[in-house]
């Protein structure tokens, strides 16, 4: 299939003095002739400003650490190390419309409480200690723990640890929300939070998603998951048990999407996350879809193709995939399991009706590397 | 409030010799005035016909035993013995539209596969080994287990235990579904299905509910739960980790409802389930609802009152709350949990719109008992 | 396809002395062997005691209107003829589990207010000058509107002609909601409710449904539609233009759901109207199907075929078609329209997921009457 | 309220050479410190780029029309006058994320059937004989009349009149889609779609939007609208009914939503459309929400008030209200009522969360003018 703009169907206009005044014409108006942009605002398909990006953690981990010397928390409002797509520093995103960033907190520190119409994830990469507060809630998070603060919650962070600093992948999405219109920011008037007694308590009382409280905790309306935090020993065991009884998918192996055990649906109306499992070996077939995705590596090591350039990967590293870009993925250990988080904009996708997915029809489902 | 049927806004015709012409008249017709039937089927609130009933496992186990010996299984087509409401002897109810019975299968025993209109539930009272095939997937159950086979899957049970019978307790809809002329019966056209070869596999792969499978086994549109087996184990320690962030409900303590974990509801859409916890010494409220209600007692022992009369109980025994009954329970241990395990016939109360509920309003929420 | 007990996967233990004995000691026990009431209560496929009825308005008319001096409406409550299947008469209902009735108001006269748990609807048969209202909302109906009045909201009925008195067909769900013991009914407690001032404003509202208030009257969280009354001549005009582009339903010719504007569903949740077009000379072929439906023979005359049997009918005769049973509707005039009106538990069914269809599979779909 | 960035909470470091040598280390592995862009990617309340426009039709008619002797309709692929916000000539979009342009067609003149993931709509603003072939189905369009064209439909348009030129507006997601890296475009393989027999089937079948066909034309389950037109007199008796029962919005007069018969949602799952009634005199309250407007006086004139500016109207001009602007309408005729149709983002608001309203609470709800 071929895309060219010269067939009947596209805007074909050639350019005359006649329509050049035209043109003018129409600027002095703030209007402009369809024609001349038509082909570029109606491309053939996806042509995304971002590019594949790969950030390798052991590049990134000693900048972050120095910053905590450099600024306080509370002057940075967070202490946080963004990625930024290099076509993408006008809206500071990693990938599409989505934010990510490594936070860092020093034993014993923690900061303010604010809520904003961005919604935020959290993914702990390393240290004991964290917590967090969302709307009331104080959760406790370790390594490979998933924990969310839906957009409009009041949280605050910090680190009850002594032994060290607490590094976490943040996911949010302040372009997404920036593009519409529809940023709003709030810090709380009394700076903290009042916090409810039970550490944990959703976890507790919805950590088991398939039994719901009943005549208790159980008029949740909001439109967000109530489990605030999943587990990364849950998380792990799940993926097991899974792989116990399928394959899995071609394109991604052994992978469970975190869901609200209300709906099951996506634990926020705009960004959902995976945890997948890529078996000793496995090298998964090529497909593309509409939609951003951020991955963080949380296990083992392998690579990932990427629009047809081979990025590899070990724990930490955090790498992106744009929009309709073929990707595929290896765990290079024959031996040890891979495991990559990630989160992306799948439920925007969905509510708008923008999912698109297909598999790389050739060479087996595999791309060729350049 | 009195409810007399002798004020404006009832029917309060009184009966002449000229009426009962016209209605001598409207019987040739297959009809009758309203205001002859009008307060009786429209009462005040309402008026079961099921009365309040418990059926002591001890008198139960050693008939549900002698009748191994006395049918087989294939000729029984099932070997229960059905529990029956002495006011519902010609629905079979054991109350309200909702039907019970105990079945017993020996070591070795199987049946052939059959799927009706009736959707079924299971629950695991004594036993080991045994099984069932439900839409091709094969279970394993135990004491505690709860499992469902929802309306039209394909189903077959047995026992590949060496040991001893099972027994377990069956919960059917089928008075309901006769109700509303509905019911369809079809025997398995091979008599057996072919099974999976993973065992447990909806248990492996939807067993964390709020983390649910991505490109691979999530094409789910049935109305029903795809997890069709909820261990013991796992809601056990459901209600001990909820018990720690919560009192739960004032009429029930900590009381869990097996939830589709594909939506958050109930597991079929005719009834539910639950599990719940009275911690020791506890004494509940009481409070009345419409719909109906089965307990199998899980664990430990106590008592319930259900409108104004007491009803003791221990594990195994089986009773039953008519709608719109108060109804309070109590663990009479002050160091052992007690669990009730239910179903009930709720979501159809919530799909018609029929639920009602409300709190017993004198004496600190206790009935007085007769 | 035979439909024999005596065969594997049914219930099929021949009776024996120790058996008895056995059954005996069950029923001390208030249980029974599920095998001797098994092949009765799961038959194979619905045996509705509903028989196929025919009302003739000739008939029930001048009974109808005998009533009116009879008794008086505020002593009746409602001064309805109930229509009765013959086999139904412990549930006063017509078929199934639907009510239905013909209420007569004189002129001048009205009634209380009451709201109990059955849901209602009205179909105007005959008269000018009736009205209702409800929950506050005054409408006013004439002959072919249909007007609801869902569970739960406050009603009252009269008719501000003066020429003669108005005849309404009743349907309600009151057998249902009796079944599921679920019945409540609560007389008004001022008697009289208070009125809006702006008569049929549901209609001026919400009456053209693809247009739906924004900023105003959009608040609408209730399970059932906020347009009270469908009129007439809407019904019909619909009906012809969608006669001009469809050939409609094989079974039912044109025919429309009185829909909910605010969901696209059913207009309560436990029973939908439809008013469907026979052209001139139509023929449907047969079908069934689980629910129950009630009709009233709008306009023109014709016959349907029942489970086998023919029934003639013409403007005001009421019928009725029990779940499952065959059924096929013929207009007889060359030149005249043919519309029915009728009313169902189709919402019933498909909630609980009790819906089966199928077409009549013998004789080009025409059932041979006997 | 102040919003002052120089408080606890907000990003308030000060640059040093030591930090700035740290950033110009994170500029090298693509990487930025959050606290230096903070208070600009999450602001106290939305920023938008767009500014509030209004294109006055007396300009753009005379450029719209001499474009139709410039360029060939299937050279231009549409031939429109594309309405470009002066701030967002980069993605083409007239305010926020929504693309709007004037179409024309000469008499006679029709173009070839394309498809793409951006979604459309019209508004018909002068001329007769317009057409559409949505999906196969052929729909005529006059002044006044408002037509949907969904995400990945085939659609192709044309002018059957002989008289002269028709002129509508288009509406289009197409900065949306693009910021979404979610476009794609198709031209027809036959390049003109083969059409169904019945003009305007959509409107004989689903225009009475609160009767839905029942056994035929039932099976709809894409996500939007089955109608795909709605005529002008419809929707204006539709406004007047409204006028009867109610005052309507304090905002916004008699507003009423294009629906989606099968839902009573928006028409699609993007975009929304409105048709509001200003009567004689009327002036609105001012408030502010998310979402972007763009408006088109269908009828009468009068002036809008957006974030403080004044905007005089007539019909056939056409402006816009970006997110979060204070806006407000007066109706400047005593005798005659102002209709303004509008299109907006609101389904996308609503799915993501994204919605906030609130009512000017100054000098009773109107704003001072600069």
């Amino acid at each position: 299939m071929t895309f060219s703009d010269d067939v009947l169907g596209r805007a074909r206009v050639k350019d005359t003095d006649q329509l050049q005044t035209f043109y003018d014409d129409l600027g002095k108006h703030e209007t402009v002739a369809l024609w001349t942009v038509a082909n570029e605002i109606e491309p053939w398909f996806p042509q995304p400003v971002s590019v594949p990006m790969l950030w390798r953690y052991d590049d990134l981990r000693p900048l972050v650490l120095e910053s905590l010397d450099l600024v306080k928390a509370d002057d940075a409002g967070r202490r946080v190390v963004a990625l930024v797509n290099p076509e993408r520093k006008d809206i500071s995103a990693a990938v599409g419309l989505l934010y990510t960033g490594l936070q860092v907190m020093g034993p014993g520190e923690f900061m303010t409480a604010h809520r904003h119409m961005a919604a935020a994830l959290r993914f702990v990469v390393e240290g004991q200690g964290a917590w967090t507060v969302v709307d009331g809630q104080k959760l406790r998070v370790g390594p490979g723990d998933f924990a969310i603060t839906p957009n409009h919650a009041w949280h605050e962070h910090g680190n009850e640890g002594t032994d060290g600093p607490v590094i976490w992948q943040d996911g949010l999405d302040i372009p997404l929300v920036n593009a519409l219109d529809a940023g709003f920011y709030e810090v709380h008037p009394n700076l903290y939070q009042e916090q409810g007694k039970v550490i944990n308590s959703s976890l507790l009382t919805h950590g088991a998603g398939q039994l719901r409280p009943f005549g208790f905790e159980d008029g949740w309306t909001k439109p967000y998951s109530p489990l605030f935090a999943y587990p990364w020993e849950q998380t792990y065991a799940a993926l097991q048990n899974a792989a116990r009884a399928s394959d899995g998918s071609p394109y991604d192996g052994i992978i469970l999407e975190y869901a609200n055990p209300k709906t099951g649906g996506s634990v926020m109306p705009t960004m959902s996350a995976h945890m997948q499992l890529l078996q000793p070996g496995l090298r998964t077939k090529a497909h593309r879809h509409t939609g951003s995705v951020i991955y963080n590596v949380a296990k083992g090591s392998g690579y990932s193709v990427i629009a047809g350039r081979r990025f590899d990967w070990k724990q930490g590293d955090i790498f992106c995939v744009p929009s309709w870009a073929w990707h595929e993925h290896a765990n290079l250990s024959a031996s040890d399991d891979a495991c990559l988080f990630s989160f992306n904009d799948f439920p925007v996708m969905r509510s708008l009706t923008f999912w698109r997915e297909e598999a790389y029809p050739d060479n087996d489902g595999h791309q060729t590397t350049n």
